[in-house]
């Protein structure tokens, strides 16, 4: 691999505080080209399981250090010098995953500025806060009443577990590690095994950046590995503090099964999945009956953008059964067929989604508008977009019909009036974003829709498509469970940090050691 | 029971959604006296196990109809007017308390003041946040950039583990309950078996209030029981959103995992325990030789206030082994042979410290000098206050030394020098404090304590005593892993309210839906 520093002799399994790590013998793998089918020439392997206490116990021994010794280090310093890195890099990082992933160069270097925009955010909200107080509460002149200064601590070493489909926002530096990084913890992150030249790329200029901004070495660590054990290893291992997860619902609550079964259990921030129901009140749905309305081009795109391979793309559109309703889903199936959709991901994510649309096809209460498996559906063949429609009624009697189909697949659900479709909000899942679409004349439906899809939503959007998250001070990116397993916490924006952080109260607190408390490192 | 609207026919099994429990047949019991050892006159039971689906049932169904009908119901009031009629109860309440834990009238007078204040604090935050939004990112001119705005909802019904130690401040109207009510969610309350004529009152106090401030009769329900079966069955039920425990390390861990266990995962709040270690340095321990120094005598009231049996109360004293150290030591052991301590709450309670001294008092590194079992120890007497000395070497090798010991029990460790008693801080358990005491020659020694300490406590004090916690906009109450399990949360404070919240971001939200989506209720 051109312009890395590591010596590729053997299967990389991944980097240990610096050094490359043992792989375990037998398990070498490559990756994977969706678009060609072809595997790629660089070899991984599954890191020895030793390997995971000793990047945690390198990453225990640093975050102990970089807290007591006399050392100032910024993390803000440290995610700029990322940021700033991953722009130089861009175009060999965004060749290798588009490679690896069959996502468009557009997508990508589009991803790629927005994670280097989130570590930029992120080192300047840490910059920010660590230092000052939170909160204060003066000594009172009467009764029990010392004064009070509340700061943060880091929680320590953070394992990161990535996500198949965003390389860079979710990846190895994507927003777990950044909020880790800007919280003053060290990150030991499981490259994802279906990209993982683009996690080793990832790592190495991670670990060249700990390096060159004055951190130990035992402040980033990166481990390959295709089965669950070395990931479990990582959670059971002394000295992790925390876990953030973003992948699937069995994937996630697994390893906060085991991290629960520690004998000093630990946090698990996992992101999961859920539905994302676009409700089309009955005022907009009459606006949107051109076949070029903006509602059909926008969710013609929400759908099929990276293949419908998003966590927040729509999966259920609810309207009222009339005839401006039956209109707009008509267009928008012929939108559909004018898309074509890149390959999915992984063999995996695509047998998936061929099994949840041969379920919807076989069942007998849902009509199929479009797509479905077909001779060219093979496997590293694109799939077709898909569209079923549901009645209401269906929906309540088999909430299996709303399970996620992650790719571009939608199904509509038909509701008889106004309170029918207020109701089927309880038959639905919740999920990380929930979108009204209304028209003046949709008010009343448009205030009684907000007061129940809060409740089972982390965003709940008024317009537009939930597939674009931006990335800010307001941002929630989580939700009900299976949203996330941690409903007080966002994955994305600058809160994401919270997770990593732990609250300290100082009592009395000396005025000469005010700086030394309330630094976060 | 006078004052009671509940007719109390057959035991009390506690109230659900306003109507008395079932009670399982078969499971009646009384509260025990601790200082006469007398089984008081009222009788209660078991609430059947069907009890905690119908209390959870009856719970979230209060919740959906709060957030989604058209009544306005403002938390704060609910939360003023229990202070108030709690005020209005004080001396039944204290009168009933006191026989049940043998604590004194001064102390739950203060406790219940707490309590009031806590209330009262707790209706003005939610006052003062709900509505208002926690961010906002306005609507750029530039690349996606919608409007956000980020709001709170209420998490739903919380199932509130109550602890022995404060039957008002940490019971069935404590802190968990308080901020609970005040996020907006709906309580089930376990009633502490310790004090379960103390927990009816209080339940019956709940219900006539919920009542007549027009909440529905679900946003409140009691439950009894003596053994884990009801507690598990209510962490289990449909339609509890969160757990808040205070209480043993093993009843709050079995309880997260029933909740890690469910179909769908809800978090455990757990305030457990650990050591509250506490540092005097050499400068300090030299002002504090006189037999009437006020480090004496505060730490003597902070040993045996309660009986000593506070979470928060010092179990360890840290010092570098001096002739003026040796000297405080000495004082303070005579200062507690003169302080009588009440009974302790149960014979679980006694059972346990006796049997704690026990250990130390035949362990061949532990010198014990002062108290341990005696004639006089015997069930329903009080316990002498303990003291014990072992070395730090001692300590390392064996740290079951330092185990909690609950009640009015001390051991101090002493160092070789600074070099070592920093160091021993590795080989102390986290807790929820840590207190330094120092003057100014230690100042070295307090800046190298307090970024160790820090990593290893929820409150770092310079000087003062542990036992004492304000409740105010600052505080923390929690920890690394045993303090508590969700150690990004207090359980005291008024941040206490944020676990019952979860995080809603609206995006592109009219200004006609503002209030209705950022009002918590």
């Amino acid at each position: 691999m051109s312009g890395s520093a590591m010596p590729a002799v053997g299967p990389q399994a991944g980097i240990v505080a610096g050094r490359p790590a043992l792989a375990d013998p037998g398990t070498s793998f490559r990756s994977r080209e969706p678009a060609t089918a072809r595997q790629r020439d660089a070899v991984f392997a599954d890191a020895q399981l030793e390997e995971a206490d000793a990047a945690a116990s390198a990453a225990a021994e640093a975050f102990f250090r970089a807290q007591t010794d006399e050392s100032e280090r910024r993390p803000a310093l440290l995610l700029h010098a990322l940021a700033v890195v991953l722009e130089g890099r861009r175009s060999e990082l965004v060749r290798v995953a588009a490679a690896e992933t069959a996502l468009t160069e557009v997508r990508l270097n589009s991803e790629l500025s927005r994670t280097t925009g989130q570590l930029e955010l992120l080192a300047s909200e840490a910059d920010s806060r660590s230092g000052r107080p939170v909160e204060e509460d003066a000594a009172g002149a009467e009764g029990f009443a010392p004064a009070l200064a509340l700061g943060h601590v880091p929680l320590g070493p953070v394992a990161v577990f990535g996500a198949s489909n965003f390389p860079f926002a979710f990846g190895v530096l994507g927003g777990d590690t950044a909020s880790a990084l800007a919280a003053g913890c060290p990150v030991i992150a499981k490259g994802h095994p279906a990209h993982p030249e683009t996690s080793q790329l990832l790592g190495e200029i991670a670990t060249a950046v700990v390096a060159d901004t004055g951190w130990p070495a035992g402040w980033f660590s990166l481990l390959h590995g295709r089965g669950a054990p070395i990931g479990q290893a990582l959670v059971r291992a002394d000295g992790i503090a925390a876990v953030a997860f973003t992948g699937s619902t069995r994937g996630g609550t697994a390893l906060a099964t085991v991290a629960a079964e520690r004998s000093v259990p630990i946090p698990v921030y996992a992101e999961l999945g859920g539905i994302n129901a676009l409700y089309l009140l009955p005022d907009a749905a009459g606006n949107a009956t051109a076949a070029d309305s903006a509602f059909v081009a926008g969710l013609t795109q929400s759908l099929t953008g990276g293949s419908g391979q998003f966590c927040t793309k729509p999966g259920l559109l609810v309207v009222v059964d009339d005839d401006a309703a039956r209109r707009t889903v008509d267009h928008l199936a012929t939108a559909l067929a004018a898309v074509a959709s890149p390959p999915l991901l992984t063999p995996g994510i695509k047998a998936a989604l061929v099994s949840g649309q041969e379920r919807l096809r076989e069942h007998e209460d849902v009509e199929v508008l479009r797509g479905g498996p077909s001779a060219s559906d093979a496997l590293d063949h694109p799939v077709s977009s898909f569209v079923a429609r549901v009645s209401s009624q269906a929906l309540r009697a088999d909430p299996s019909i709303a399970d996620e189909l992650f790719g571009p697949a939608l199904v509509v659900v038909m509701c008889e009036n106004l309170d029918d479709l207020i109701d089927v909000t309880g038959s639905i899942p919740a999920g990380l974003t929930a979108t009204i679409h209304a028209a003046p004349g949709d008010a009343t439906t448009s205030a009684r829709l907000l007061r129940r899809l809060r409740l089972r939503a982390g965003r709940v959007l008024f317009g537009g498509f939930p597939t674009g998250v931006r990335v800010g001070r307001a941002t929630t990116h989580g939700g009900p469970y299976p949203a996330t397993n941690a409903p007080s916490t966002t994955s994305v924006g600058v809160r994401a940090i919270d997770r990593f952080l732990r609250p300290v109260t100082y009592q009395d607190l000396p005025d000469t050691l005010r700086d030394r408390a309330l630094s976060w490192t």
